[in-house]
């Protein structure tokens, strides 16, 4: 009977872990992953493509960066042209983050709203929330096709990381998601679709209601802390009330312009690295975890992005 | 030709908004729906049900206190009786707030983990991460059977607000949702489940293969910005590396022996109202919106709650 025990326990260990935490070495966590991706699974973001603002430093006077990627093409191209001239005019040195509202958006921009715009900026059609038809260039035939090999369902439709970004689609159409950290640009009641000038990160459960209805220009890929910790607002929608609660906005340049801008990169979302850290994402084995979920929702695989490794 | 003009622009209007939004009255927002929900849809939290923590004073000086709603059974009562007597102990006393991990948890406890537990804490198995069999009670059939009428099929499987709480089922079991928000008992690996003594709160995107791994025992209803707010730590997992980073707990009582608590009160995931609410939630018609989402994940219908309002 003693020899018994032991074995009993050993099958019940056996059945207890899934199959690859048996082996010699646990399963890898998703950050382990994506720290162990070979250098070519990565992708370079162009510094013409990232948005450097700086603001006021915090209360120990340590500074406050948050740089942002900017979408590509061919989404939100009409806004992202707009935040480029608004950039180049240092449209929003002197601005100041107004809104912060716990669980939902940090929000940018003039506080006045009386700051008068550059000229040229372009008034950007509704339909322009979604990519369709030639403009996206094959990409959700490609989809279809591979080698974008996940397609997530889930309870908003069908979503995709791809290209580096998470994109849902439906109908022939495609577009970008409200996922944590991503950058959009407030507007004002339909048909307005904004200009550009206010933007507005989520700093909380992804609120996929506004998908196709704001236009999405990027996302934070690093110092996104520095709005998501910031005082919740205490008036309606967590606007600040007062001046003093504002941070002032010192400056926003395109990272070709910026400096001391690093350089970036993300892990490419065809990468085989990217499609066993999603799996891991939705399977959890390392060794803190007793039940696999079984799934994740696209913002719950964020596409990893840094600096890129000084070799 | 003039007079056809404003005929097509109206045809064209009534086309793109939906049914409600054509009618005299704008549709109201989810919020509206709560506001007006009838008295009697609301239910009471007894105040030996909440759990009250005052942390030191901001650097205004400005009191915080967050307020959680324990879990009710059938789930996670072992742990909770456990947060009973660690609270009669007085046992988070003089502890702190020791973690802030941005998109995921702020945790608390004691960070020297010395500090004596009081007697009679219960170790609690694994198994009760979930409810199953006789201890539902009932819940799961009353679910399929109604009125508990909704079911919410995500890539994570079948959920329900359920009885105030986000629940989700699989295989006659039930479990609470790591939804924004909710409380949790920090552990070390399996089989190790908590004592209760280390609790965290999720702060952003819900992390849902958190769920049947760690016990869910409760959720703020109020002033989580107090600790969604505090500043990220800098160290591994984001917990903070020096000691004077550490936001210090002044006392936590449960909710009948505090001072100064307000009756609070949920709105019932039963009735008309949180129909509603969680349509409006899923498809948006206030006039903000020009496209509705079609679904709504759980942890995107949060259950309401409030201070009940003094007549």
């Amino acid at each position: 009977m003693k020899k018994l025990i032991p074995l009993l326990a050993c099958a019940a260990l056996l059945a207890h872990f899934p199959l690859s935490a048996q082996e010699a070495k646990p399963a890898p966590a998703p950050g382990e992953i994506v720290a162990a991706a070979k250098a070519e699974e990565w992708t370079a973001i162009a510094p013409s493509d990232l948005l450097i603002m700086d603001i006021a430093a915090d209360a120990k006077g340590k500074p406050r960066r948050v740089v942002i990627q900017l979408m590509p093409a061919p989404f939100s191209q009409g806004w992202v042209g707009n935040i480029r001239k608004l950039a180049a005019a240092k449209f929003w040195d002197g601005t100041s983050v107004n809104r912060v509202q716990d669980n939902y958006v940090v929000q940018w921009g003039d506080a006045t709203e009386k700051k008068a715009l550059p000229d040229g900026l372009a008034v950007v059609p509704e339909r322009e929330y979604a990519g369709r038809g030639a403009a996206l260039n094959g990409w959700m035939e490609q989809q279809a096709a591979g080698p974008f090999g996940l397609t997530l369902k889930d309870i908003y439709g069908t979503s995709h990381p791809m290209m580096g970004w998470p994109l849902a689609s439906a109908n022939k159409e495609m577009w970008p998601v409200h996922c944590y950290g991503m950058v959009g640009v407030g507007r004002n009641l339909s048909p307005d679709t904004g200009t550009g000038a206010e933007l507005y990160t989520v700093i909380g459960h992804a609120p996929r209601h506004l998908d196709r209805n704001i236009a999405l220009v990027g996302r934070v890929i690093e110092g996104i802390e520095h709005l998501s910790s910031l005082p919740r607002g205490t008036g309606a929608l967590g606007f600040y009330k007062k001046e003093e609660e504002r941070v002032r906005i010192l400056s926003v340049r395109i990272g070709d312009v910026a400096s001391d801008v690093p350089a970036f990169e993300y892990l490419s979302t065809e990468s085989a690295s990217f499609a066993a850290y999603a799996d891991a994402r939705a399977n959890r084995r390392d060794p803190f975890f007793n039940v696999p979920a079984g799934g994740a929702d696209i913002c719950n695989i964020p596409v990893p992005a840094r600096r890129k490794p000084v070799k």
